[in-house]
């Protein structure tokens, strides 16, 4: 797994396999996946998750619709994909990547000649788009690592990691960069409730890798932070607007308990994860059922009747954020997020080897 | 349970009678305990846990070692009972109201002129002790509950309510006691990983009293303090020192947020949890076993080999503390322990009724 895919396509079957992220640590399977409905299924379950990993599934999803598709007449068949797309993007209102890897194989297919030049190119599409976030993961990872310090303690939250990209991670990808280059890198990984993604993910993955990682309650971030521990914060993101980074619920909390002790709040996230066009206030938090708080396998942990509030992401506002790190570098605060991605001038470029 | 008892001596056994807490809400169980070696392991699984109530507990305790000593030589029984005494110290290195509700019966015990008075006297004691119990929560209760709005949410973590004291509780105490003087108080309790007694216990008791509650996780407070829902946060105490709040893990980060969102940040907490003699960095934070976070009934949450670090408390310095509520009155910040403690006299005295 140490830079390995978390989902890919699979000419034989035809359509897409993945690493069930339900089922880690204790059970380590790939599923095969040959309809867009179980591909739907598999992102509401959340075996596929993460935001760069979305995006290359909602890609193929689009390549499998297509594939999928045996009408002849090409406005029917672009009619029919499209249904398809939209029954995936309706599965989580929050992340920005998914319905971006579903618009970039739908604007590729909508211009073809004939339905079997559709099929080819909205597959070569997600291809490379599965390639780009490969590279791009490396470029975030090398970009980041550079922030660190030569011997230092790094928490995350949440897991934005291999399983969540194509492979290497954003967040994961600076620790992975660094460790690359002979910084001697400890992780302090939040379990992340309700869904434990850090505990059951981040750790597999780490440990996987022969990264020193130590798993916490999300509550105990702040003790650390005040005993010294902790040197920097990195997460991922699931949408960057002009205004905020939303990410995995508890984000906000670790960023304002890093501004009160003074500790770096690095964001790694890739260009496609920007939504300059919104802000906070238009965008849907997406809200869970409550068995994930309420049932942990056959326990009940909550009385009958009481309710809960789940929500899956949070908003912080970015000028918590000290850098947003992305494949074209570096960001640091004050970030005008409309001037970086207008631009497309690397603001701030480290050479990762020099500290 | 309304304002029923959490635990209670039973002349029948003659022992202890409790509510195992573990086993909440999917089991509510008595536990017939006759042994001090029983209830030193009730208390050290959390069947019995809470500031208060482990100060009753503790002072139970040496009534029953007492009760099953049949030396008649006083000075082999004061021996026996203390050795008694110091298994049940040690089950609980944080909490200060253990060792308290210990010494208290000790010292009662030891002065007595034969051992059928040391027997009757201790357990005169305790139940003494227990009563006060009562009675200081519902004193905490009145005067806290002058600082809610007429209409609230309040935040709690962990959980500081009957269940963790004789009855009544304190912070829910608080809540309580402004229930009744008719406010509307609607109440967020953080689960509380990874022991989840705010899922578990603060849910329970507040549902079967009517009070309206919600169950987040903990790292949702952050953002619910943003987007504006929370009036107040009302934490119990495990210790007070002169410069910090010891209390359940996670209970520090609710204090920097609400610092960093201006809402108040109260502590509720009898005198007897007071402790002037020692400063935060003479205390021992507990550091409780992995399978805490690793293990959730037959599930694996975190990979083999994975440690993880698991903190029962945190220390809450005294800057971040809004007021602490205690049975004399409101203590408001600056608060100075010591002064408060020498004069025995209310800081702040607040009629309940009139705000």
């Amino acid at each position: 797994m140490k830079s390995g895919a978390t989902l890919w396509w699979d000419a034989g079957l035809p359509g897409i396999r993945y690493i069930d992220q339900t089922l880690l640590p204790e059970e380590y399977k790939i599923v095969d996946c040959r309809t867009v409905q179980r591909l739907a299924t598999a992102i509401r379950r959340l075996e596929i998750r993460g935001a760069p990993a979305l995006g290359v599934a909602g890609a193929f999803g689009v390549a499998l619709a297509a594939s999928a598709c045996t009408n002849k007449d090409p406005s029917a068949f672009v009619a029919s994909v499209k249904k398809d797309a939209e029954l995936l993007r309706a599965t989580r209102p929050t992340a920005v990547n998914l319905g971006w890897g579903i618009d970039r194989v739908l604007a590729r297919l909508t211009g073809c000649r004939d339905t079997d030049t559709a099929r080819a190119d909205s597959l070569s599409e997600a291809q490379t788009i599965a390639k780009e976030d490969t590279l791009c993961c490396h470029a975030i990872g090398d970009h980041g690592a550079a922030l660190l310090p030569s011997r230092c303690t790094v928490l995350t939250h949440c897991n934005a990691g291999a399983l969540a990209c194509s492979s290497w991670g954003t967040a994961l990808g600076v620790i992975r960069s660094a460790v690359n280059f002979g910084k001697d890198v400890r992780v302090i990984a939040c379990e992340t409730r309700p869904l434990l993604q850090g505990a059951r993910l981040t750790a597999w993955e780490l440990a996987h890798d022969g990264i020193d990682v130590t798993v916490i309650t999300d509550s105990t971030a702040a003790h650390l932070m005040r005993t010294g521990t902790i040197d920097a914060v990195i997460v991922g993101a699931d949408r960057i607007t002009r205004d905020a980074v939303f990410n995995k619920i508890g984000t906000y909390m670790h960023a304002v308990c890093a501004r009160y002790h003074g500790i770096p709040f690095y964001v790694a996230a890739p260009l496609s994860t920007f939504d300059a066009t919104r802000t906070e206030q238009e965008v849907t938090i997406e809200e869970r059922n409550r068995d994930e708080l309420a049932v942990m396998g056959n326990s009940t942990l909550i009385p009958d009747g009481v309710p809960v509030k789940n929500f899956a992401f949070d908003a912080t506002p970015m000028e918590l954020v000290t850098a947003i790190i992305t494949e074209r570098g570096v960001f640091r605060h004050p970030i005008d997020i409309e001037a970086l991605l207008s631009t497309g001038v690397t603001q701030t470029t480290i050479d990762p080897h020099s500290s």
